[in-house]
This record gives structure tokens, sequence and C-alpha cells, in this order.
């Protein structure tokens, strides 16, 4: 399975594929689409949209991971970032993917274990776990993180029916002295 | 000169085209863009982005007048708003038209003279120059009303020369009474 991950930004809008194999992940491709201060707010959207579709079509993912959007800012900034945000989901589903959101937290926690962890730390930990040579920029360590996280959590669902009928034998045990104790 | 006005909404968009010819104005059409609740949100921002390429495609526009964003609300209202017009300005420029942004304020005052206008007046005042059969839609009425607003505007740029022209004489004179002043 092939996961591309996306933070969203104002400016800088990082993305990066990962692929899973066999339970390993390894790292495909990263790289950012900068907003163009020289062009006029709607090329620089055009752009983003343009490279986006660019990216799906050259790395043809299966499904994508994206950073949600973090809205304790002004409604100014999130005006502006609801603006790249809506084009990135609009070429999104042009290219027929499903959009699986994360939140920031939970990002950090798959890669670090630590949902407050710094940038720093989740660049060092996106460059160990993909086997890099020198951790990518901030932007793109962030969309690593944000695939790399679906694809923990998607290994963690799929093995869930088979949690689950492990779990039920000591459940239906728990809810038969549940019982019991009601109807004393 | 063919105007496409638009009025973008987190749940329905608004557009117009008008024509301006011989300095009379015409109704080329108008209609709106609903957020299909059954779709996912990526789905929605992209059935958005074709049926304003369709309308581009379909009415040639040359050039777009944009009613701005009311900010005066809550970050998170302002990032869904901002989703919606992100992905209009992005089809936008990907038609290769420019676009031109109005307040509602001055909108409202560009077809009523009155920059509070109600949503009934500028309905009402829209079929009037436009001499429609019936008013249209609330969400139409202020996307042709945005195209007026430019029209009108690009008419007073036009002739902006020659009345720059006129009053030159009378600035200088102005000014050498000013300098008058100074230099005693």
């Amino acid at each position: 399975m092939r996961i591309l991950g996306i933070d969203p930004g104002s400016s800088v809008t990082g993305f990066g594929v990962v692929e899973r194999c066999e339970g390993r992940l390894s790292h495909v491709a990263h790289g950012t689409v900068r907003m163009q201060s020289s062009l006029s707010m709607s090329q620089r959207l055009d752009h983003l949209y343009r490279t986006l579709t660019e990216v799906v079509g050259a790395h043809a993912p299966d499904t994508v991971a994206v950073e949600t959007v973090f809205v304790a800012v002004s409604p100014r900034s999130a005006l502006v970032l609801g603006q790249a945000r809506g084009v990135i989901l609009a070429a999104l589903a042009a290219g027929g993917l499903p959009v699986n959101e994360y939140a920031p937290a939970r990002i950090k926690r798959a890669v670090t274990g630590n949902g407050r962890a710094t940038k720093q730390q989740v660049m060092t930990m996106v460059k160990r776990l993909l086997a890099l040579d020198r951790p990518p920029s901030s932007d793109a360590a962030d969309a690593l993180a944000a695939a790399i996280a679906h694809a923990n959590a998607s290994r963690i669902e799929a093995l869930a029916p088979a949690i689950a009928a492990r779990r039920q034998p000591r459940r239906r045990a728990r809810d038969a002295v549940f019982n019991v104790r009601r109807l004393r």
C-alpha cells in the first residue's frame, strides 16, 4: 500500500510518499510546494493544485493522510490556510483518492511516542524510521509522519477483527460475572 | 466585455455572468453550486472546482469579480469558507482569468446606492438593472451584483485619464496658491 501524507500550510505545503510492504515501511518520495509571492493568490493556488496533481500522477498512492488544521488561530489565518487546504482536498478528490485526517498530536505520537514532540524530534524520527540519509525539511517530515501514522493506524485496523475475536471470550466471561452480580 | 461575478459560500456559491456592450449591461447567465451533504468534503470541493471550470468554459468571461469574505466569523467558519474560496480562485486561475475582489458593502452600493442594503433590495435591483423576468436567488443575485460592481468600476477606471486631464489645471492653480502661501 502506498500512502501520500500531506501537511497543508498557507505558505508551504509538505508532501511525502511511503510504501508498506509485508509489514515494512519504506520511503518513496517527499518534497514541498511553496506559495510564490511573485504570483497572485489565485495563481499560487492554481500552482498548488497542479503540483499536487503531478505528485499523485507520479507516485500513484492508494490513499492519503492529511494533517488536520490547528484552528485556534485568527479568522484571517484560518481563511488563508483554508484556501490552501480546499485546493489540496479538491486535487485529491479529482485523483479519486480517499482522504484520511489525522490530528497533529496523533501524528507526532505515531512517530515519536509523544504527542507534544518538537519539530526536530519528528524530523529525527522520520529520518530513522524511513532510513533516510539526512532528515527531510520540517514540512516534508510532517507529511511523511502523517503517512506513517496512517500506515500504523490501518495496520491496527486490519488486525482489529483478529484482536476482537481473541478478546471476545474474555469479554463474555466479564459480562457473565456482571450479570450474576446484577441478579443478586 | 463579459464579467463573471462570484459569491463564494461554504454551502452555496452563487455565480452570474453579465456583458457590457456600448455602455449597456445585459444578463448572460446565473446559477448556484451547492455543496452536496451526501459527498465527502474533498468530493464537494472537487464538484465546485469542476462546475466553475464548466461555467468558465461555457460563458468565456474576460474577467472575474469575487465578493471578498466577511472575516469577523469564527476560525472554524473561516476555514470552511476558505476551502471553498481557495478552490474557486484556483479554478479561475486555471482558466487564465484575472480576479478582482470587491467588499460586500461596495457591491451593495453599486446596485442599490446603499452599502447596507438588505438581500431583498439587492435581488430587486439586480432584477431591474438586468431586466430579468423574476429576481434570481439571493446567492446568484449577489454574484450578478459583484459583476455589475466591476462593470461600473472598470468604466470609471477607463474614464479616469480624461477626468484627471480635465482636473489638472485646477489642481495646478491650487498648488500655485499653496506655494505662494508657503513662500510668504
